[in-house]
């Protein structure tokens, strides 16, 4: 690449930089992009560049593969109803190890690697989020829903220049238990909080495509009162009705805009931030 | 107890009080007072009454015992050479998943529990604590120690108005590894940097005894120059003589002074803060 | 008592002093509790405790034995009104000189001795209090009634960590001549303008007792629409009358609560403040 | 007078007003000026236009006849040794009650009748003036001299806009007394204390005159090596004496120049701050 | 004068001082005021003592005159068309030169000649002042009217302790042109924008004039209402009309009073606002 | 140019951001660079870029073409003596309003046309640049040397969030009068004064060519050491010379580097600091 498109790629940033200046972008970390190393330190890098030009980004993540994991090094079976793990008091411990001492601490190390000042928390420092236990027909254990968010630790650490890392994990605002929280919803709810400018769910699909066999068929912009329809028809379904939910709940509580992104391209966030087409869905 | 004598105590209190306000408190957490229930509750009571009365206290806490019963659970040996632990790349996963996961957020939501405001941190937050491998005839693997006390996150958060929580677990500074890390020192050098007024260490002995086999033979006070001659009579022995290392460290580094506290006795803390005698073994 | 039960004490302050961490308390000091030495001192240690768990109280006092002493001593007679002393311009020259000079330079010497800073203050200073002639049948002389509050004064010295203490005269707001003013109305306009937590009457009674000769009858608890029964039935009665009118008022204002107390018990605001029973007559 | 010339008089002021922008000046005021009517209003006015145009003035006052006048009354004669109060126990009540709860009320009173904000301290608030008994060849009870000055109370209330009025009264750093000090020496630690640009002490005399009987032999400046030889001949005599003294110790500790103003004519210290000639003596 | 008058002036100019303190004055500066080298120095002087005695001014400046004779001396003839300069471009580089690098930039040094500080503005800086082209019958050119004022660096300057000094041109706020816009509306919009105390139009008129051949028949106060009438009857007529129209403006948007002042007399803004009378026609 | 190229160069800008997070850089803009329209709004672009992420820039502009061509159309010859342009009272006139109205108006107003906050300055306003006569053997007018620089000025604007523009004028310390100033020495001094990471001077040449005729042989890093041996070999010769002092003057009172770079290169400042190889002459 020679120095004069170097030179226009800066400077095309230039207008979504003065847009996002000084705002808080909230980025769910999940699925191949957490797994895969090269992934990973593209995430990394791209939220210390985020830091770096005037942006508050907030990372939230969940961890579900490393705990599976660790739950088969015990010899004890991941159980799953309807798509939330089951979550007994001891698988409540290894969740909470795996993400609050493992995934959680090695982001803020790799944060710290490549230059940027992270602070690795989960939803009991601080008392940032509270829970009570997920009302459901099936008992689930220690499954959560948020009914608080304290965001005063975010904004303390946000302000002395930190990138808060948070670890899907919350407070039982009766038990004080620790509760097993959606990370997806995790994020949303602490967006809302902060009123964020934006929420971006690192996923491993492209975003909401009109034709799932076809990437180019890729709706780069929905609007909230097109989602109904769409539902309806099938073209939102799956494991995309949870996402696509979780964004209409951000937005409805005030955050500006959200975007189902691709985590399996390098550098994604910067891609959608950035440039002049995007490259997720983003939902508004 | 009568109405009269209560108010006794608080206003015998009010001169420690004057003296400890807005100081900066350092508090070593180990031992039999981590591992009883009943115990953790009048440790964590302590520390959150310092707080209120305007003690800024920082809480370190290793987690041996956690560790070692982890790895039983993995049928994985604890193997201990020089009294530190054997620390190789699926033990230092273990370590932290169990200080940074288990033991340091279940301590903030004891905090929490009974109404203080905790943050939970290791050495890589905010990079706290750089580590290199620790110097060894034998390796030790992932034992490090620390080269460099960033206090950043601790201010912040002190002066948010929390109670920080730090696992003794630390950044190496060359390869980005995590470092397992002596909890005691962890401590004294965290107090040495932020030029704390005390460095407490719960343990579970009553503090240097002339004689072991007599609880009244507690030297309450200790002068550094005595130290030399104490350790040549074998007086300062064993398990004792790094605890008293650590505190002469902390103290040429600026600590006014450190205490040897038996952590067995309920509310040691406090008996010692705020009483005319004290109960533990003060180094100055 | 044993190490235990001073733990004890301490600890079971620790929910109290979280309550009213940050909240201002006004203390309308009078009665035996300012003539004797000892329990002046147990009044002031309290006040100093206050301050140093974190409250910000202010404390307001009269001198109506000091007035008459002196004015004894100046061979003038001390005449009264219902129960307001009739004062001409000679004598609120006096007034002030002992309230202002001798009663509360002294109140501020006493609680420096003790460790804490405090300033001394009347109405006049910074136009604390404004006043015009109170309205009476009988001329008083220069009895006034409050017309403002400028609290900023008491705002500046708590902040820059002093302990305000007022003593209860008003500058005229038409004349600019000194006003005398009961204490307890000071006291209880001063805490309405602060937007205070709590109203404390120290008096030289337990409260108010359902049978004036039985102590054990007293009220714990009064809510406001008890009140005009309880005076009805005459329960309330001579000069509780006032001293419950000024906690409805400051109530009325905007205090959260008012207690009516037995200055005569040693340490009796810490035991009202710090214990679970409390021991005088709470309004709210 | 014309428009014109009222204009030039505000315009000459201005680079006196530039000079004297934020800075401190200290003014012992007493004499006739603190007696007549007249001159109180005139000396009052002028300190409220310092404040005015962002000059920090701080008032020192004693209270003499007042104490003398009051005594009387008491029928208690007033003794002086060395021209110093002998000053026993009620003697030091009554020196109290007049200067801090009389004149000095009645000052704040007076700048607020006229649009200023003032507020009434003695040396004990906020442990303003330390103080210990004076060494004498005769005991003069609690004479005392000043042995330390804590200014935070007078920056506090500075910078929250206030004048700041000072009784000569310090607290007894070891008996916790009150003692009665010079107003001049008071004024004097007070500047150097707060590192002052100027002290005025108003007096009943010219300044200092070569010929006594001559007010037009005023010495309009005089710099601290003349002093010396001024006093071998006699022209530095009697009451100066103290008063230079005064003057010599402040400039010795920092303060920029010192001013013995005649406060018998009036708004002496306008014409002396914001006029070319001034028409005191100024030392340097 | 002799020392009595100066201290009464001074004196005079108290509640004057007291009642501006900390408000912001807009002074559209102007006319032969202006022109004159005399008269501009007793200006300056007036706006220093201003800032001198806690006041906030501002001055907004045009500048007619020096814009024709640069004209000239380009052989460019001024064209004004219902007495507005017709600005095509070349001329608007003109009016842009001379009021932004000339006029502008000398009253700033003559401020500082005189011990102020100041900061040259134009309404292009920070976006002070944008503007749309002006709506007429016959072109106009780049003549402009103001459609917002971002009072942001007025605060900024002025909380440093500089005198905003500001030269009457717009950026166009579609075009990015500039625009030479009407000093007194620039200065009516500034003082609304900042909802200053009191906008202030040197002119060369004494005021408005019952009888226009009488300077004795000057109107000194003037309330909104009575200007229809005193319009219809053609008291307020020719070029007083749009100074009348521009402080109803300044004061239907916020600001409390404005004053049309006769700029030729020395110091008419001191004598304004420091002397009992005023010299002006004050509208409120 | 694909996305992964995309996100390539800016991730590769990610170390050089952080690098220069907070530092303050100092450009002189001056030659093609201000005269081509499209090279001027590259330049304004890579400014605003510079203060998005995080760099505070401070620009320094002459304007020697625009001048010359304003004192042709008065039929005023420009006439330089070394260099420098003799500058009478006239021309200096002239020169204040190109440069102070003129050149430095429009650069504001382009930085604002493409989003950034710009405030124009010359070296009069707050007294930045003070000056005195150039000492020389010919009479050059008001050609200035910088005496003292102030930055009180430039510091206020950029912590309000402002790019700061500034005309090469200063203020006569002894006559008040305008003085005309080499711009790069404007630019060293004020990059001296803030104690700037970086000074920047923009010009016609690629930087110091050790072969004039061959553009690869530009020097990309020359020590100071270095540059007496270069200048006696004549490799920095002719206009390159002062150009080269500056730069070694910033360095010698505190400035970590600087660059001589080539202005006719579009986004040279962007590829200057946000690439590995950099494309002038760096010298440190």
């Amino acid at each position: 690449m020679n120095h004069n498109e170097r030179a226009e790629v800066l400077i095309d940033a230039l207008p979504y930089i003065q847009r996002y200046y000084g705002k808080t972008i909230v980025v769910k970390y999940g699925g191949n992009a957490m797994i895969s190393d090269k992934l990973r330190e593209t995430v990394i890098n791209d939220i210390i560049l985020m830091k770096c030009v005037g942006i508050n980004p907030v990372v939230v993540h969940g961890g579900g593969p490393d705990i599976s994991d660790f739950l088969n090094k015990l010899n004890k079976k991941s159980e799953f109803i309807n798509g939330l793990r089951y979550t007994d008091e001891d698988t409540m411990d290894i969740v909470q190890m795996v993400l609050g001492g493992k995934v959680n601490k090695n982001l803020v190390s790799l944060i710290e690697k490549f230059g940027g000042k992270a602070i690795g928390l989960c939803g009991i420092d601080g008392c940032l989020l509270k829970a009570k236990k997920l009302k459901s027909d099936i008992d689930l254990g220690y499954v959560g829903e948020i009914t608080a968010v304290d965001t005063n630790i975010l904004n303390t650490t946000l302000s002395a220049g930190y990138i808060p890392v948070v670890g899907s994990i919350a407070l039982g605002e009766e038990d004080n238990k620790s509760y097993n929280i959606n990370a997806d919803i995790c994020a949303s709810k602490i967006a809302a909080a902060l009123k964020a400018q934006k929420l971006i769910l690192l996923t491993d699909v492209p975003g909401v495509l009109m034709d799932p066999s076809d990437s180019d068929s890729l709706l780069s912009v929905l609007r909230l009162h097109q989602i109904p329809k769409l539902s309806l028809e099938g073209v939102i379904k799956g494991g995309m009705i949870p996402k696509v939910d979780c964004c209409v709940e951000a937005i409805r509580m005030g955050v500006e805009n959200a975007t189902i992104l691709d985590g399996r391209i390098p550098h994604s966030i910067l891609l959608e931030l950035f440039s002049h087409e995007g490259i997720g869905t983003m939902i508004y």
